[in-house]
């Protein structure tokens, strides 16, 4: 059985998609992020990074949403979510993720998270300040050059389509209007109709 | 022909010891980061992210060191750099790359990188102020939770070493030393010593 420890606004958000997509049975632990839930002994000894996603399976916890994703990909292998069998697609999609983990989750998390880089509040002000352009510019950068459509990866719909669809959510708060960006605002709606998705905001 | 585009003192240096732990036929084209070659319009028509590392490969160009670094492994599969039959261990070690890119490495970029994320030098200062606790809050989680021992993964080396390895040789600058965390630090001496890094780093 797999677990997921989640929070709705998080980017655990894209590995409980990715578990409905894939139609792995699961269960589904709320870990309350602003309350503080994930600095409890409870979850730090599960999680000592104190941080969501973490997937609870029969051989140990897993982390950080790229490995999640592609670890879900594997296990239902007749869904076709990554493209194990060819090296360079696969290449391509681990990059597409890991550009989002690395570069476009980190601008965003500038916004509310600047504590973790930085101890004064000019600096966090500062940091504010530049997170509109740094998500557009993400934004921009992926609708240019990264996206093959009609899904990340082009015909075949993958796990970069959760993870980029959660990434979108994101921008309004982060001050970009997603409108601006055709490809990914038509990606965000269709993704937003999908099954998987109501599944996972109902929950 | 595979071409990586390297700068020495970039993660790139990860990706050059992978190619030469994998034996396969490479090329490599400096990249000159502190003159600005990464700003190009020659580079950026190749990679339009304007960092390294970037992997020239016959089907087109790869960026992000955990996706070169998979595809790499798949390239060699007599290698076995990476457990591409076990999704368990495979996800386990690309969380474990994604740890280093999306959460050390950020931390070391907001040593000399902090232009990315704010504009004022009070910020810098004060986000310079903060890398050598973070760079040793991640050594310390890859210390005690994350590093199995001898290598990242275990018994068997993996693509997690090259890119381990570069994230320790950076910690001296970040203020860290890395005889504080006696696996790494072992690591790293053992890492050193191995013929693949001493002709990455020869060149």
């Amino acid at each position: 059985m797999l677990t997921l420890f989640h929070w709705k606004d998080a980017c655990s958000l894209a590995s409980l998609i990715t578990l409905k997509e894939a139609e792995l049975e699961h269960d589904v632990y709320v870990v309350n992020l602003p309350a503080g839930d994930q600095r409890k002994p409870e979850f730090l000894a599960l999680n000592p990074k104190g941080r969501v996603p973490a997937l609870k399976t029969d051989r140990g916890i897993l982390t950080e949403t790229p490995a999640i994703l592609i670890y879900l990909a594997q296990l239902a292998p007749d869904k076709k979510l990554a493209p194990f069998d060819d090296p360079f697609a696969l290449a391509t999609l681990q990059s597409f993720n890991a550009f989002l983990c690395s570069t476009v989750h980190v601008a965003h998390a500038h916004r509310m998270r600047g504590s973790r880089w930085a101890d004064e509040q000019s600096s966090f002000d500062d940091m504010q300040r530049r997170v509109p352009g740094n998500i557009a510019d993400g934004c921009r950068q992926i609708e240019e050059t990264m996206f093959a459509g009609p899904w990340v990866m082009g015909e075949t719909f993958s796990v970069a389509d959760p993870y980029l669809f959660v990434i979108c959510s994101w921008t309004k708060v982060d001050g970009v209007d997603i409108a601006d960006f055709p490809k990914l605002h038509d990606h965000f709606r269709r993704m937003s109709d999908r099954p998987s998705v109501q599944a996972a905001l109902a929950m």
